[in-house]
This record gives C-alpha cells, structure tokens and sequence, in this order.
C-alpha cells in the first residue's frame, strides 16, 4: 500500500505493513459492556469496535454517549470505532430508525470519544451524506462498510464496492463477504488487491466463516489493513482469537524478513 | 480434497485436512548431513527431504545408498524424500549426467529406504517413463514436480503443469512458482484450487520468496497437501522454521472447528 494512505490513529499505523487487530465490544447492558471493554483491553488490541447494535439501551442517546465515555475511561489511548450494523448486512434488531441513527452518529461524533463510525454504504445516501458531513465536522474518520453474509459477489462487483467507498468520501473502505467455495475466498483476496491498486483510502475486507478465516490471517499480503479477532465475543463467523491472530502475524512479520 | 485421494504413508495422511510439515536436509557431507538429520528429526517434522543434489558425493551411488540407509535409521518412521533438484528448477550443480541421475534414483528405489522420490517432470519423456517404472517396481511413491525460480506463468499454464503430472502417471503433483506481485501469488492458489477439483492424485504447491510465503501457511486450504519448513536450512525462499508453520498450522485448525 503507499505510504501516503496510511491513517495514523493514536499512534497505530492503518494501512501500515501489518494489519490492526480489531477486538468487537457485544455487551448488552452498560454493565456487560463495559466489564468486557475492561476483559479485552487487557488482551490489548490495536483497536476497539463497538458495536452498539447489540446494546440494549441503544434507543437511549443518552445513555449511548455516556456509555460511550465510560468505555473510552476504560481503553484509554486505543482507537475505537462506533458502529450500528444494520440488520440488513448482519447486525442485530434495534428499536431505532434510520433517521434515529444518523443522528445518534452526530451525537456520538460530537461528544468526542471515537475515532471511527462505521456506516454501510447501502443506506440512503442522504444518510451517507449526512454522516459524512458530522464525522468530518468532528474529525471521526468514516468506514464505509459493504457486507454480504449470503455469498461472494464477483470480483468486479467487490472491487466496485471499495472504490465506490472511497468516491462517497470514505476514510477507510470495508467489504467483507461469505465464501461457498475456494474460489470465492481467492475473489475477495483478489478484489481486495486490485481495489488497494486503485483505491486512495486503507481496505479492510475479509471472507466469513470457517472457509475465510485464513482471510482474516493473510489479507495484509493482500491489501487488507485491519482485522477482527475475539477479545471475549464474536461479531462475525470465523474470527479467531487475539491471541491467535497476532500469533500469526508473527510469523508473517519473520517470514517478510527472509530471504 | 476428496478423501480418495488422501495418501498414508506410514500414519501420516497427505491430503488430509492439514498439509504436512516437510523439513529439507541440504547437508553437503555425510557427516554434516547425518549431524543435521539428528537434529531436524528432533523437531518432528512430518516428512524428511533429503535433497541430494547438496550431497557433495552424490556421485558415488554406493555412497548415497549407505548414507541413505544411516539416514533412515535416525529418522525412524518418518517418511523420506529423495530429491534431485536439477539446476533448471532451483537445484546445486550436480557431476551427474541425466542417465547417471535415473540410474540412482533406480538403485535408492531398490535400497527401499525412502518413500517418495521427487522427478521433475521437465525432464525427458523417456526418463519420466524410467524413473515412473523403477519406483512403481520399488513401491515408491513418484512426486513430479514443475519449479519456476523466475516468474509466475498464468493460471492455466499452472493447472495444467499439475494435470500433466497426473497424466504422467504421478502419485503427487507439484508445482512451486516465483510471484512479482500479489496477483502471482492468488494466480498460484487458484490454480492449485482448479486443478485439485480434476486431478486424481494430492497436490503440493507453493508461491516462493517472501511475497509468496503466506501460501506456505494456508495453502492447504487451497488444495496443497505438504509445506517444506525450515528444519536447519533452507532449501528454497520464503520457507519458514517448523516451530512457525505449526503455529499456524495449530490457529488455522482452531479456526476450522469454529463457527
């Protein structure tokens, strides 16, 4: 990737040689939460995401803000990223509406206490707009995400849904799909490269599942700049354990030493 | 890979669900070759590569065999490999004529120390049909194989250096290639992937240097059934210590019993 995408947040380098380890936060209860944000910082990922659609006061803004500034206490200098996943695209069941979120986004990019909001680029593009235009007032930087827990579209599909993030205005540009076979593995680490080639903002993509976890281990090779992995919960099928992943980046790092 | 083709050779499943670990021994003399064997064999690799070519006297048949034989006896069960690597596809630099190299593979065959003698299949026809008879006489196992240390052909090309390996009457097919870029190395996996579903026989296939190395880690989930390490030394770039790839190894099979 050149060097001129990299995103340098707090300190971690996205789109640097290794991929950010990202831990999601799936606590329903202010309580839950923030006991697993204290569970998982000590795990120390590079990276929080927390998906506040598994939070149950979530209609509560409220309640959302001042969670949120618990959980930032709590993490201390890690980024996090604030994310409703819509049900649509794999996410839970939230009493909120579209219009709710948007502005929740706004509250949330106001108050100060995260770095990413992610937000698919299947909503309506006035909502696209609209937290395009509140994140950058706040200085978060917007993930504009595309998932499909179905199947693996085609190759030319998915390195349009990356480029396509970075036209609408994206910081950073997310697919992550589900592979039946081989083959759409090899597609999505192949979208992903062409896409890094052509894209000006950091990837993130991944395969679900069991099939794609080695997605999840050696898209950096490929273009792909952060990864999920468990701190206490799983948000996703076939992510692997901190531990586990940072294991592998290890070698990985030996590895691009060698001859 | 279906469970037809799975080889056992003495317990150990190639094309079961987790490549083998191969470790190569490049030792020049036989004292340093038997002192490397000793200790690579602590490790626990899979299989055991004794790449000959190294072998400063593999010009003195009655030599090999007896180094063969020291070999095989500190190995145990492990299973062997007997290689030539020629100087077209990576070897050393050999004083053997080609007649002279079918002729030692068919004494090493006879001596029955070794399991798996390893052809390129570039070689000519009429000693592919030797080496094929002299190892099917001996029960050996016959890998042919297709190395390229300059570039990485095409797709296609790639499928069909591992079916013409099956049609030559190959036990395993084997192809390793040198990427330039992230499209190379997913051209290597794709290929091994397609070819898997039409050959007869196990696959092993490897992208080389360190932009390749990430396809000696999940190959296996691409169709490669074996992975060479580094056991003491290496024999070919981008190979990884033992301890490294079973790390892998041991998360990616984690991440298979997963959701």
């Amino acid at each position: 990737m050149p060097q001129s995408k990299v995103i340098d947040i707090r300190g971690r380098k996205l789109g640097g040689e290794t991929p950010l380890i990202c831990s999601p936060l799936v606590g329903r209860t202010r309580e839950r939460l923030l006991a697993e944000t204290t569970n998982v910082a000590a795990k120390r990922p590079d990276v929080i995401e927390w998906r506040v659609d598994y939070f149950d006061a979530i209609g509560d803004q409220h309640a959302v803000v001042d969670t949120g500034r618990a959980l930032r206490s709590l993490v201390g200098d890690t980024p996090v990223i604030f994310t409703r996943r819509s049900t649509s695209e794999g996410g839970e069941k939230i009493p909120l509406g579209d219009d709710d979120v948007v502005r929740l986004y706004a509250a949330v990019g106001a108050a100060g206490f995260v770095d990413f909001i992610d937000f698919e680029m299947s909503n309506d593009p006035d909502h696209v707009r609209q937290v395009r235009a509140s994140t950058s007032a706040h200085g978060t930087r917007l993930i504009l995400s595309y998932h499909n827990f179905g199947y693996t579209p085609g190759r030319d599909f998915l390195v349009q849904r990356f480029l396509e993030a970075d036209r609408l205005g994206a910081d950073v540009a997310k697919v992550a799909t589900m592979p039946r076979d081989r083959h759409d593995v090899l597609a999505l680490l192949a979208a992903t490269a062409e896409a890094d080639a052509k894209a000006r903002v950091p990837l993130i993509s991944m395969a679900m599942g069991p099939l794609g976890a080695v997605t999840r281990m050696v898209g950096g090779a490929f273009g792909s700049s952060l990864s999920f992995a468990i701190g206490e919960g799983s948000s996703a099928p076939g992510q692997i354990p901190i531990a586990d992943l940072r294991a592998v980046y290890e070698v990985i790092g030996r590895a691009r030493g060698g001859r």
